[in-house]
């Protein structure tokens, strides 16, 4: 691995273990046991390299949500989709542990994290449109909508949720998050996809443990 | 107001304002022109200086929390009461704002704010016990903990949420978070109650703005 990459996915280890403010680049260079000044010649400054893992980032959700068209309707497919969100999200999950204060540091990059969330209105909107079409559910406008925040809230802020919850956190965080999601879709449901639901959620579970 | 006040009260603004991690002993003193020195005889350090709020915090949300007992039942009491309960909140922001940050550093602050949050649940519990008692709403055991799950969950991370998604964050955050939290409970309602809850909703957001 070159160098470059090797100091993003060192960061990245680093970032996700102890949260970005804690770690320094000169921590960054002692892990890769290469000088700060070598670290220096790839990136200026941490900003730096946090900006290149917020691109990545950023693709990963792109691609992932950009092919949501293809998975509507079916309540397993919707679940299996949050996984994949989910699964992006707790790989990159450094940005969402501090997410107010990497954000306040850089305009464009909050901009950038809302166009993200911006695309997962849209998508989870897309998803509850086709419930909704195909009578799954029976939301008015007002009810959509405040549906749709509670379902982006809930996607940004579980896997912090469950780090100060519990005390250990391992990648069954996704499976649970997915869970929760699907929880405020759950009461909209009528009773046939409700027991549905409950079905796909402990299948999955009991194949997970 | 005595010194050691000046600089909690001090601390408590700057921090809300700038977020805990960018607000250094020296940044406090500046802002109330006395010397480091002089903050240092009453604070050793920062960490002495979020504890000591953190008591605050933790004595406001405890008396708040165990006042609910009177007013369980009717939704524009629970409203109100989730009212205040935002407003310390709001008041404490910071520690929200970097909360896995801030916890991080300090197992028996982690500690003491998980034990917050069990009372949250507690209290959540039992106003919808409340509810289920008296036929507001019909849920199983495995509804209500998810249900309490996302109300918990919103309570901790709503006006961060809103603080990206927004240019600007003044105190109708608080009104849209309680907004938020009833939405949970909504779709459980009966047809009567989830109007009454909407009038609610409506007729308070208009006072207010």
């Amino acid at each position: 691995m070159k160098t470059r990459q090797r100091i993003l996915v060192t960061s990245l280890n680093l970032f996700n273990h102890f949260g970005e403010p804690n770690v320094t680049t000169v921590d960054i260079a002692n892990e890769m046991e290469i000088s700060p000044g070598n670290l220096y010649y790839h990136y200026r400054n941490k900003h730096d390299i946090v900006n290149e893992l917020f691109d990545r980032f950023e693709g990963c959700m792109q691609e992932v949500l950009d092919a949501s068209e293809l998975q509507l309707l079916d309540l397993e497919d919707s679940w299996l989709f949050l996984q994949v969100i989910f699964e992006n999200i707790w790989n990159y999950r450094f940005i969402y542990r501090d997410l107010n204060n990497i954000l306040s540091k850089d305009k464009l990059l909050r901009k950038r994290f809302n166009r993200v969330t911006d695309r997962k209105y849209l998508t989870a909107k897309a998803f509850l449109d086709a419930y909704t079409a195909h009578e799954l559910i029976r939301v008015s406008d007002q009810e959509l909508q405040d549906l749709l925040d509670n379902v982006v809230l809930t996607t940004t802020y579980w896997i912090n949720f469950a780090s100060i919850r519990r005390d250990h956190i391992d990648e069954d965080a996704i499976r649970d998050a997915v869970y929760q999601v699907m929880q405020l879709v759950y009461p909209y449901l009528d009773q046939e996809h409700r027991r549905l639901l409950r079905t796909i959620g402990s299948t999955i579970a009991n194949t997970r443990s």
